[in-house]
């Protein structure tokens, strides 16, 4: 199965997830024997408007395991001829002759979709503005999966800023493709998950609830998955940034009363909403989660570029 | 023939030109094979005091598809020791002990040919400043003779800002070696093309004239090379930049009356001097162009690394 | 024997440093042979929170001359999770699932320690803010070996900002651990060395002096290590910086006096501390100084790496 462009979480049935987590899985023993060659004398072009340390560390990792080699901007907004005026456009039919595969940081919703409609290569969505990251829910859903051992009946929790987070959004789409899904939303007022996502649950049967008190919500789920509280989203609004960062908070007293084979998810960067006692626990997942990242990216690359 | 360093368009004779451009028909092969490992073990530094993504990425996909490695840094005016007050030549004395080639490009003219000066590796002007790209200069008589088929009689319109445009300037300079050559500017009157050019096709007998209507010289001539109107270059000066944009724009009413075998280039990025309407004309040729600069840069890199 | 993380000069005892030594001496070889493939398919990430390009092409030079991949960030501190309140810790917990060795630049002292208390695969501290610089002490120190041909009884002059200069602070540590080493301070009044690291020299039973005139020194000495006055050091106290600048400069006058076999090191920058018409003689060391850390670096990744 050829995947072409990846753009949106959505775009994903559960027969071409099932493809991309096994594909992952392989990944997984080919980091552990030390690496490919599949990839050799493939090139891969990050191209971020926007920088993101991480994730472009994380897809050029995953190019390099695979035998490829990676030619990289982490300031094209800045930088490059798009301060100039030039069109996105014009930008991706230069660059889609210096490279087999361009991953895409932008930061206008909708760029992705836009440099696919002109690439002669695959565009890997990395992010566009409040728009889509796509490698994030799979490695999300990857995580899940792996971590629990089904998507089918599964009950998690959404913590946080969820007005805000890009990934509880996406994840939202990906699990109303399973059955018997319970999902509850654990937000501070100002922050709520919007209608558009509720609607969208309605439409797909997935059962969810608002609830206030985390401590009720945490012995019931198999997942709890916490987001920063993202202040830069707040601007001069102080006041309510304040009021709604520490209202939920993943310290001993939750762990306490998870079950046992639950886990603790997160898209980090964290800055207190998961207490450091909590990183011992077993069930502190995050960094485990990071990590399949690199698996996901690398089973999306090969995808892409050998099909 | 061994090239060593590449500092400006004027020091190739005609000889040196037909080689570089074989070679580069050669790279076009390699590139269509998947690319080559000939420059295996050989590292190229971009050191770019002025960013310009593009060219890094042309220069860095051109390195990699002949199997070369690359180290990088766009910032090297901010961030490295020339802001501590280092003369460049000290740094050019460091820098070519980690690589095999140096790829400059500066903010001051001139700067290419004293990094030359100290290195013991071959230097590669990627443009410094007002003054040479040679690159690029080489890049368009390519792809002048690929399109058209001969340089010897060809009459081109250089249309835009000729009076800042480094790339007219620098492809009169090589036109002059071929004969019977014809150029017609057209520009507005505040970005004329300067009298040093002038005096300097003069001198060497190549035919020009200066024209004000672009649709009485578009149907003369083998090649339209549009430029953009360079905002950056006015200043506060917006008046003279909001006459001089939009007198000479490349759309559908320009392709009417062109020949059929006659091409349009551009060295972009472009911002609205030639329309969107005119990209599916196959004579438009400015992403070719584009194009073309990874095989030139290809020819060069295998030039000066194994002569 | 494995070294496992490189966080400070002193961590090195004799045996140690006899090993990297003969290691760097072996990567001279491997350069002239136009490199090798020992650290394949190894992945070096460069993570600095504080841009420093010479530091950075020369560890991705000698990582890519071990036939080893880079994958890199200068602008951690702007660009990275760390602007969103990420822990230094947290992000060396996902990188290091994205390489097998991480390079790391901080602004703050005690930062590789931290990183090295938490990282899966090995910290090489190339710079944590006022704090240390191991592989610069380690080349400075590999330098003087091999130029002069032996430590122990070495004469040494240290010129220059003593106070600011992490360089000549930490050659003292390593001094320290050989016999009969002679160290004479020529200072600016403002930049004297500090008391920490003299007490230490008298806990070692290092002998030193402090000297005004170095015409008086010069002759006596083996090596001298002349230093830059650091103007950022001085923020607006700039009727001190002009005090200490230009009081103690290698000219002609110097070269006159200074032994036939004695050498002149510098860190690198420089700015006007040593004329230009220094260079030529072969006494002046500092260029050999600044190649002599990628041999170094070439060592130290193949010791963490391979053992």
């Amino acid at each position: 199965m050829r995947l072409s462009h990846i753009i949106r979480a959505q775009q994903f049935n559960r027969d071409i997830l099932a493809e991309v987590f096994s594909t992952a899985k392989e990944m997984e023993k080919i980091v552990k024997q030390g690496g490919s060659d599949i990839l050799q004398r493939k090139i891969m072009a990050t191209v971020f408007y926007e920088p993101s340390t991480r994730t472009r560390l994380s897809f050029e990792s995953a190019m390099r395991k695979l035998g490829g080699e990676v030619i990289t901007t982490e300031n094209a907004r800045e930088f490059s001829s798009a301060a100039k005026g030039e069109a996105l456009e014009d930008t991706v039919r230069i660059v889609d002759s210096y490279a087999d595969v361009i991953v895409l940081r932008h930061y206008e919703s909708g760029a992705a979709e836009r440099a696919a409609s002109v690439s002669i290569v695959p565009i890997i969505n990395a992010g566009d503005g409040p728009g889509q990251h796509p490698t994030q829910s799979l490695l999300d859903l990857y995580t899940v999966e792996k971590e629990i051992g089904h998507l089918v009946g599964l009950a998690i929790a959404m913590v946080g800023d969820l007005a805000n987070g890009r990934t509880v959004r996406s994840l939202c789409y990906l699990l109303a493709k399973y059955n018997d899904v319970k999902i509850y939303f654990v937000a501070p007022e100002v922050v709520k998950m919007k209608e558009d996502i509720k609607d969208y649950l309605r439409e797909h049967n997935v059962s969810f609830a608002e609830e206030s008190d985390l401590k009720a919500v945490a012995p019931k789920v198999d997942v709890i998955y916490q987001t920063r509280i993202q202040k830069e989203r707040f601007g001069d609004r102080t006041e309510d940034y304040e009021k709604a960062r520490g209202q939920y908070i993943i310290d001993k007293s939750i762990l306490d009363i998870m079950r046992k084979d639950a886990i603790i998810m997160h898209p980090l960067p964290r800055v207190d909403e998961i207490r450091p006692e909590v990183d011992a626990d077993p069930r502190a997942a995050y960094f485990r989660q990071a990590k399949n990242g690199l698996y996901i990216r690398m089973a999306l690359l090969k995808m892409v570029l050998l099909g």
